[in-house]
């Protein structure tokens, strides 16, 4: 290159797609603080502080809870290739683009994987991934507790019973959930969950909160050979976040400056609060969209309250719509993932973003956009919103 | 947990040890820019730069040149595991941590891993390496350019050579000297490269950029099985990276605002500057140490500039030394690794770390804290440091 390029100047954004969300002030300002060493003493007071925080957020006790160097992603191959090995047995119902990618990594780590195909934007059957066991044991129940491709929110107490009647662990993809609808591990029985810090936690991508029950820390250590990963290795992730303090790799500190103080502002708030913030948002966005006369795709009460899935209504160029919230609104809202793209948007109240003027604000910007190619809404999209809040 | 931690207060550091480095103020400040979309046109342009940037550092023209959403070990990783598969070959001298780390990945990988021993703290003779060959044809030959656990920076001009006549991707691991020292890919034939950002970089921990030759590109593109690592694979990441901006993962965008900052810092002040500046501080330094009576194990020649290992004397606890650095300076160095745990310091002169303010400071800290267990220094280290600036 021939010249120095400038810095970079960013415009501001309102968060309301898939994720990344909106992140609070206090969390960016936490990774500007100076960074420091990955043994000092004052950082592994930090690295305890966050453990327990992200303990509470989970809702466990789980001695090995703690944020992965990487992004979601990376938590979910954790959660796969550490319990899996060559011919392990995983189930999972396939209804949306992470699980199938959970499958894919499954199979990377040799597993034998049995899948079953769902309708996307429906929960999965525990009956259905019964049938498909047809009587064989397995080694992990998978599941998407959050399908961020299609806005659905997976009961867990079926799969659950489904686990034990199989043998198997049950491992739970929260990336979505975690901060924003209850997750609570050791009440559901979950043995592996993991979770991203750019959705309900509205911290910036780049570290993925994981939590290993017990029987899942037994699995591990009773593997036959080496887990496949050596960046992702909890044996020995877990002699870094415990009392040994060996090293293993640099820890991402400034991300975690910023893990700190989001989980802070979570745990301030009060998680039921907070719940039922991202659950009284998302009412309200769901009447306005169908007021204006919007199909959204997931049943009522399968619908994920951080993600909304909308139809495209015929006519209508999604993609043009998404380009004229950018340039007038700077407002960012999801296309559609796998099967649902062309054909949905994803709007997403996350964290810091699922806030009654964001409702307003996307409501009124959805109109104007649609408009814009000849849509006429069916009815008063901030009445129909209105009316949910004054009626809670 | 009980009630909610307070936010974290932090003391600042001057970070002279094996890594984090000392982030430029400009680079937080970076870091603190309010988070937009991992698909916004604004941040694919951001993308763009940085990329262009890294090619730069790297002094490569190749197109997957990028950074990894993970630390210098995930940059390990992705070398590793995108180029080798079950039965791949791979020969590599053992010097030092890093290169037992990668001959541990590769093995997990399933690699056939030839090692060959090589003293601590000596470069890896290519010799030995093409004894050890034996006549076989190989699949990659590694090499750790700058070990930063001993601080041997390895010549790699005859390892190419060797590389050439075994038939093997040349690989390289650069997380200590990429910003510090040259590395010139494209100029020394190196088909596969890793690096952090917490070195010579001065930024925070959090991403490893990766640099692969089109050789290099054309093996994964021979592969017969998926990379192992769906988060770590390069036929993917390279489709978000390149024209088609494919969905994979959301990116660390955060972290990358701070790697723009930084790497616009790096080639601001140019890399034959920023070399040298590493190359006569390191030399200040080390003429201070031994002016002082210390010993350095490694020989003049293959010393490497941004880290020099110290023998710690007879009768001094080094621990003890290290926190009397940190308590009354708080001045981080670091102790030893693997065979020189409890042996040796690591004094680390990276990126913005690399001042003659950080040598005097360091050379006058560090006699008091040997003072202050009874060590009598030989001669006077700031007259002998001072002696080399007077010179260069």
């Amino acid at each position: 290159m021939s010249s120095v390029p400038s810095s970079f100047a960013l415009p501001e954004r309102i968060l309301l797609g898939p994720g990344p969300s909106p992140v609070p002030a206090a969390v960016l300002g936490a990774l500007a603080r100076p960074t420091i060493g990955h043994l000092d003493p004052e950082f592994l007071r930090l690295m305890d502080e966050v453990r327990d925080m992200l303990r509470t957020v989970f809702g466990t006790q789980n001695p090995c809870t703690l944020p992965m160097s990487g992004t979601g992603s990376a938590g979910m191959e954790t959660a796969v290739v550490n319990v899996v090995e060559p011919g392990s047995k995983l189930l999972i119902g396939l209804n949306g683009v992470f699980s199938q990618r959970l499958a894919d990594v499954a199979q990377r780590a040799g597993a034998e994987v049995t899948t079953v195909d769902v309708e996307w934007g429906r929960s999965v059957p525990a009956e259905l991934l019964e049938r498909a066991a047809a009587g064989r044991k397995y080694d992990v129940l998978a599941t998407i507790h959050a399908e961020t491709s299609c806005g659905v929110l997976q009961p867990l107490e079926p799969l659950r019973q489904l686990a034990d009647r199989l043998g198997a662990l049950f491992l739970a993809d929260t990336v979505t959930s975690l901060g924003g609808v209850p997750v609570d591990l050791d009440a559901n029985g979950i043995d592996i969950a993991y979770s991203g810090t750019q959705k309900c936690l509205s911290c910036p991508p780049g570290l993925a909160p994981v939590s290993l029950s017990e029987r899942a820390m037994a699995r591990l250590a009773r593997r036959t050979r080496p887990v496949q990963s050596w960046y992702l290795d909890l044996t020995m992730i877990t002699r870094y976040w415990g009392q040994e303090r060996v090293y293993h790799h640099t820890a991402p500190i400034n991300a975690l400056y910023g893990l700190h103080e989001a989980l802070r502002l979570v745990l301030a708030e009060g998680l039921p609060v907070r719940q039922a913030r991202h659950r009284r948002n998302s009412l309200a966005l769901a009447a306005g969209l169908e007021a204006l006369g919007l199909e959204l795709p997931v049943a009522k009460d399968e619908r994920l309250p951080p993600l909304t899935l909308v139809s495209v209504p015929d006519g209508i160029d999604e993609a043009r719509v998404r380009q004229f919230l950018l340039h007038h609104y700077s407002l960012e809202i999801g296309g559609g993932l796998g099967k649902f793209k062309g054909k949905a948007w994803r709007i997403g109240l996350m964290g810091h973003g699922s806030s009654r003027q964001n409702v307003s604000l996307c409501l009124e910007a959805l109109t104007r956009a649609l408009a814009a190619q000849g849509f006429t809404p069916r009815g008063d999209a901030l009445a129909a919103s209105g009316a949910v809040y004054a009626a809670s």
